[in-house]
């Protein structure tokens, strides 16, 4: 392996500490940055210093809720409070917002049960969750997590904690995604389409 | 597209602008960081802080030199004075140094010579290294330039610029990287390792 002096070795330890991001990559951002004008490097400096700061979290759902307690979905008094969203984590949160077709209030869980990883429903939102889904009258709760065994292993275990309280559970549809080709779909994304079939006439 | 809180969308641009990173993987970084301990926050900040500072550029040869002027490679008396092997940044030096077989000196362009992104001749050390070649007796000079288009172009400008002073060129040899498979292997590539072939009896 190639070294480089210390201040280019420190940097590529941190970028490589990224998600997906190998040595070489690291390398090649450092390089990058190199060639920056100084204060570029100093404003991407600030911007990882500010990142933690002024950043809440929404006393009632976990969404980031700015300087204030709230988020402001749970704020906004036009939002259908039957309905209940659960999610993982609050980028799934900002793209079902960005579709404007859900109305409802939200849940972040902060991730899914992965005993593997040691990530046990008790390091999850989900104590919070029984305490808002006793308390508020929600008609529907759509469980919104990822479709893998992770998501469903998550689900699995909500739906079983909640059953005795007879509320509706919806989760998303399964099926083709747009632009996708039938010739290389996947066998269960097929039977979940079959399955999950609609009538159009 | 998904806007997120000012602190967050300002490190998402920071991340956007690193070679090969979109939108969606700055965003995967900057949710890595935001579940990260804020002294990690610190020393990566800092580290991009410090990257350019005690930083100085060999004044010979243009390798990176510490906070002396001249690199370790330059100042060093055993290597071999009258080879020169030109790359074009320096990881490319760093690369060919892992390999421990070459002992010579280097000349570190700073690019490669493309007019379509405005890298004109002057804008690379190529004066440093035309007082360089003048000054100094070397008995061959090695092109170790990217065999693609731009490094072929400067390849060809730096050969015309020396060809008067009559010095050995050699370029770095072009055939089947290790562990390929022929059936797959280029046209262009597989011209070159026929070209080249060696006798081996």
């Amino acid at each position: 392996m190639v070294i480089y002096p210390n201040e280019i070795e420190n940097l590529i330890e941190k970028f490589n500490k990224l998600p997906g991001i190998g040595r070489k990559t690291s390398e090649k951002f450092v390089f990058y940055l190199l060639k920056q004008k100084p204060e570029f490097l100093n404003e991407f400096a600030n911007s990882i210093l500010n990142l933690q700061k002024n950043l809440n979290f929404c006393q009632i759902c976990n969404n980031f809720s700015g300087i204030q307690n709230l988020c402001e979905i749970c704020q906004d008094t036009s939002r259908n409070k039957s309905q209940l969203c659960i999610v993982e984590d609050i980028q799934d949160l900002a793209v079902i917002e960005s579709t404007k077709e859900y109305q409802g209030l939200y849940h972040v869980l902060g991730g899914q049960i992965n005993p593997l990883e040691g990530i046990t429903p008790e390091k999850l939102n989900i104590q919070k969750l029984i305490d808002r889904v006793k308390k508020e009258k929600f008609s529907e709760i759509i469980l919104a997590l990822n479709p893998d065994i992770q998501g469903e292993a998550t689900s699995f275990y909500l739906i079983k904690l909640f059953k005795p309280l007879k509320i509706k559970f919806t989760r998303l549809a399964r099926g083709l995604p747009m632009g996708s080709d039938l010739e290389y779909t996947d066998e269960t994304t097929l039977t979940n389409a079959l399955k999950g079939r609609q009538e159009i006439i």
